[in-house]
């Protein structure tokens, strides 16, 4: 048996995506320590090429936070192209509430962040394994403690006074707390996204999101020379389902109108697809553990919520921590999730509705059908309904 | 066999409700005659009571035509108080969009042109039985009859250019355009009203709509002392299913909130069970024959948008039948089918957002009543959400 080595830190946080990384970033600027510890290694992670569209806020974040390479790198979109019934009707973010989304994929925010960490001499520990937190209990005041077998092969204890679990969609932190004292609401969808990359010019400057014959096709690029585009599938549809043929036939297809649009073509580097769930562990916190990101919540891809609704989780929780830790304010982590929790159901409200307004249900009636092409229409001769969309699209303030 | 004396007309109008009669009433200001049949007798019509919200179109188009008894006898709604989660959230038309809705029953509109009709000498004729409409085929020249046995027990045969199907729904006219020639959308919902008329003082203004506990609750009014409000119920409910008790608990425990709002009580007066439907005929119009109103249409009740959806087809089809019959537009009448759907489907589409928005679906899950939810309160605290209700509320101008 290895001797332990104890450690101790105020804040352990498991999991080091975008969440946990950029906790650990803002709790070092307030004077708080935190050790993160991540399964994977950083190479894998900066080899595992996610999309991203950045809220206003998600931006104003990251460059608050001395991050700003989202205003070189990155690329500002104004507006969205809505396509349904042939036609093209621009939703434009800037003239109906003044702000803008930015591209910017995951990948890169995670590099931001993970240059960032190593740069402040944070404490990550990527590649470790066989994670186990203990001590989580009803109360607060007991401490847990995170133990790991560290990339040299050495167990470590890291005994904290918050274990903050932002381990993702299949982490295990969550089902820290007992079934008694949570409840998970969840919703399974009658489709999936078939994505692409593929090698070819870009061939608008913002997102197409169309209601094409098949349903859903989302329009999104990741440099100049390589597009990122999306169909709606089957969830049963596996890669190998889809010549390129079909694929292609079907995103021009989703995006063909009046205007006479077609997308560049070229050759198909990357086939993945992406499953649909809603997902919702409610309360954020239980004891001394708290749950931030896609370790509490699952949204569908649509409207790409995803990564900004862990950044904000972030947002919240770091200055929740800081009453706690710095200013002795036992509740705070309390009213973290409930200030989270509302934006998380609003934005889960959001996803869905993106969701059923272009998706082509399974089954749909005929009346179902035009009901969905008159919600569109409606949608889009409206300026209050494109407004709605709009700020629902770029983010709300933190609340 | 008894001798038919056979009559000429321009337009048959077939169904004498305010669909019926306010197109013969606005044929002719415009010097068009036409014959109005009608099954029931008017008083048969004058002592069903029928509830009424009136759009700011509506009113105008009443007004317009003379009939401005809604200005004195109805009352002006500038908001309705929308309530969930315990609390109510005032969505104010008057500062959101600068219109108002008008509350003025059904009955009162049906009494107001049936006066108007009998003061100018109108066609109408009341209690007839055996509607037969023959002649009417694809081509628009052929010359339509409207047979019918008159209230004296009299075959007539009233031969026309254009025949008007404003039956209702449950009329037969729409069954003449045969089955290749039309398509029909419905849905049907696994809900239904339960409504009551109650000898009680009027507790609010405004109406209120609301999200309570059992689902969906609206408190209407029809006199300063008798109040119109309704419970979600099982579409499969009879009127003897539900106790006093079980009406007011239920009407009570929807609209409560931290303002304490509590429903003056008194004698229920009458009870029915309201179904919930959608359906739509398309095109209105085939051959010699359209359809206004009821015929073409039902939408679920909630948004209150039945009469003001048949008012704004007969402003359109009035238009249309003008440029046919007095300019020799031969294609008016298509135009009417195309322009009317459009304003229907965005109906249809309001009315189910409406009715999904504030009903209890039974066997939803946790998610979906969390996410129902969560769209309420983005709707109530987003200026941009609360106006895009309130324009589809109080209705769209007519395209």
């Amino acid at each position: 048996m290895n001797a332990v080595t104890p450690e101790t830190t105020r804040v352990g946080i498991v999991g080091g995506g975008p969440a946990g990384l950029m906790l650990s970033h803002l709790l070092a600027l307030a004077g708080i320590d935190s050790v993160v510890v991540e399964v994977r290694e950083r190479a894998v992670i900066e080899r595992t090429h996610r999309a991203g569209i950045l809220e206003r806020d998600s931006v104003r974040m990251l460059v608050d936070a001395g991050l700003d390479r989202v205003l070189r790198d990155g690329h500002e979109h104004r507006g969205i192209d809505l396509r349904f019934g042939g036609a093209s009707h621009r939703v434009d973010f800037a003239d109906l509430v003044g702000a803008s989304t930015w591209l910017y994929p995951q990948t890169d925010v995670f590099l931001d962040l993970a240059d960032a960490r190593e740069r402040d001499g944070g404490d990550v520990r990527w590649g470790v394994t066989d994670v186990e937190v203990s001590g989580v209990t009803r109360d607060p005041a007991d401490r847990p403690v995170v133990a790991f077998t560290d990339a040299e092969g050495r167990r470590r204890e890291v005994h904290c006074e918050v274990v903050v679990g932002s381990d993702g969609s299949r982490g295990t932190c969550r089902d820290l707390v007992p079934e008694a004292s949570r409840r998970r609401s969840f919703r399974e969808y009658p489709f999936a996204w078939f994505g692409i990359l593929a090698q070819a010019p870009r061939t608008l400057d913002e997102l197409v999101y169309a209601r094409g014959p098949e349903g859903f096709v989302l329009v999104s690029s990741r440099t100049d020379e390589v597009q990122r585009m999306y169909v709606q599938c089957d969830p049963a549809d596996r890669v190998e389902d889809w010549s390129d043929d079909r694929i292609w036939s079907t995103l021009q297809a989703g995006v063909a109108g009046d205007d006479g649009l077609a997308l560049a073509e070229g050759p198909i580097l990357e086939r993945t697809v992406l499953p649909f769930r809603s997902f919702v562990q409610e309360p954020m916190r239980w004891g001394a553990l708290v749950l931030a990101g896609d370790a509490a919540h699952t949204v569908p891809p649509t409207g790409a919520k995803g990564l900004n609704l862990a950044l904000a989780d972030v947002r919240v929780l770091a200055e929740a921590l800081e009453r706690t830790l710095l200013g002795d304010d036992a509740d705070a982590l309390d009213a973290y999730s409930a200030r989270a929790l509302e934006r998380v159901w609003r934005t889960q409200h959001f996803s869905y509705w993106m969701t059923t307004l272009l998706h082509r249900l399974p089954g749909a009636s005929a009346f179902d059908e035009r009901r969905q092409l008159a919600e569109l229409e409606t949608l889009a001769s409206s300026r209050a309904a494109s407004t709605h969309l709009a700020e629902c699209y770029t983010g709300w303030p933190t609340g």
